[in-house]
């Protein structure tokens, strides 16, 4: 790998390209020094993408890897109702790392904080003796007192979450059987696996219908859907000390599902779907006298927002099915080796 | 290793007892919010600790490695002139990382927070297929507009430098031939070479002194050793397009390096103390007019503060010698494998 110092020269001629809102000094000090607003709350947040641990780099383009690392911490500062405004990157490159692969990456991680209006202001960088190692950490803004957190969620308040589920998990899968984003979409079912891959490889952070959420004040509690619906609402009823239903039958499963399951080729996607890690999907809870509310901001997201559910009285997480209300384990699906 | 929700738990059990001044939500939910005050800028930095290059698991407690691992970010915010307030720790896990490996290394991290004043407040956890990685991110505080970076410094400006250099070098090839912390201290040099050792391992970020020259506005340009300090001078030099020569005399060359040099044990103390990295002392440059200003900062911080050279217009950095001044290559200590 290229030493330190060519690697922040790079970084540092790139950073030009991007909102500079509140940045005084950026990228190339011991640390960038900023100005938010001061009326807002501050949303601080990091996460972690390990290569073979949450990638590996034979699936994708460095662009799409960097892009990743860096869209999974911007989804938990939407995930507060908040607006991501600056982010670190702290890599360790593995050996093998060139000049080109460094380069691409943070092309990746600068596109999108350029899409998305924030600003990468710094981090580190380090060799590794093995695994690319990838930490983004953020900081986002919202109003006073207004950050959503995990714990407000209320008896009688309803469920929704945002888009649709299950293609992540799918595509992981399909990368994991081999397949490639872009490889030629081959039979009947060839565009449907293709969206999936697509879907796994280039989440989309809800950052608008976060913050737009959280302008509102709609919701009681809020998550992004980083480890599957299940696993994640399991996490609001723990937060909230209450319970949630969810009705099987209004679930947002993915088209892509839908298709490959007409085709026989997938056996149950409503499981797929609840349990479908980084989809970075919202799960939000709203009084329910917020209905229309909502449906007014799925309107105006051009964004389905889906109810699936209600907030109950009586702790855990449950699902309604034909075959009766049975409940769900809400054990994690935790990244292991 | 344990899984993800058993450490959050007991890393948000730990939180309990960290000073919560400016937090409204800590570890646990999708982000922190904070509430800094509104008249102050904000520092944000990160830095990354990589097993095998930064440090190694035989050489040091848990505890020691995770203080160290968040003290190199805290240095960061010190050498803005800012006061650290909040941080972040992502950290991929060895297969080979016990519960107690891991609740001691937070318990470091956590002691620091709480001997700093500042809060930890969340961050991520994962798996990684091999080597430990820390990635510690912080946000700090100073005055508006009062942050001190490295280009601002001037021709006719003195360059001081805090503390002692050079035993972390001197530490660090002690552990690299073995030697361990607490170990018996055998011979005439064996307490200077514990010294070394110790300080190699539990560097102390300039957090009172980094704040204490910020507020007094006394510095044009500031930054903390970690790669050396011919090198982070040659950082200044290269922000803030002037020259700086070094009085070789004027060094203040650590004590255990005098030491093991008068018994013939190190051969050259100057040009150790001139490369040796992870120090984490600061050193800053003020004009002229400041030195009592600084020699009365000195007295205040218990803290010797030396004046180590001037600045000049030609670009470079010299050292000035008995036989002359020389020009030092002011090419990077980087990390490698």
């Amino acid at each position: 790998m290229p030493g330190e110092s060519e690697i922040i020269a790079m970084i540092r001629a790139r950073s030009g390209t991007v909102p500079r809102s509140g940045v005084e000094v950026g990228i190339g000090d011991d640390a960038a020094v900023l100005r938010p607003d001061s009326s807002t709350d501050l949303l601080f947040c990091s996460d972690l993408s390990v290569e073979s641990v949450h990638f590996r780099t034979e699936w994708a383009e460095p662009e799409v890897i960097g892009k990743k690392a860096l869209a999974v911490t911007v989804s938990d500062i939407a995930a507060m109702g908040g607006q991501p405004k600056f982010a670190l990157a702290s890599i360790a490159f593995s050996p093998a790392s060139s000049m080109q692969f460094i380069e691409q990456l943070f092309s990746g991680m600068f596109d999108l904080a350029g899409a998305l209006g924030f600003s990468l202001v710094g981090g580190d960088t380090s060799a590794s003796p093995g695994p690319l190692f990838i930490d983004t950490s953020a900081i986002g803004v919202c109003g006073r007192g207004r950050a959503v957190t995990r714990s407000g969620a209320r008896p009688g308040d309803l469920v929704y979450v945002t888009g649709e589920l299950g293609a992540s998990a799918l595509g992981l899968s399909l990368l994991e059987a081999g397949l490639r984003l872009g490889a030629p979409a081959m039979g009947p079912d060839g565009l449907a696996r293709q969206a999936a891959i697509r879907r796994h490889l280039l989440p989309e952070p809800r950052v608008m219908a976060g913050r737009t959420i959280g302008l509102a004040g709609v919701a009681t509690a809020m998550i992004d859907i980083s480890d599957g619906l299940a696993t994640d609402l399991g996490h609001i009823v723990q937060d909230s000390k209450c319970g949630i239903v969810i009705r099987g039958k209004a679930l947002p499963v993915a088209r892509p599902l839908i298709e490959l399951s007409s085709l026989g080729a997938i056996e149950d996607p409503l499981q797929l779907a609840l349990g479908s890690g980084e989809e970075y999907e919202l799960a939000f809870c709203a009084r329910p006298e917020a209905v229309n509310s909502v449906r007014d901001l799925s309107y105006e997201l051009e964004l389905p927002i889906t109810l699936i559910g209600e907030v109950i009285q009586d702790r855990g997480l449950f699902i309604e099915l034909d075959k009766g209300t049975v409940t769900i384990e809400a054990k994690g699906f935790e990244h292991e080796i």
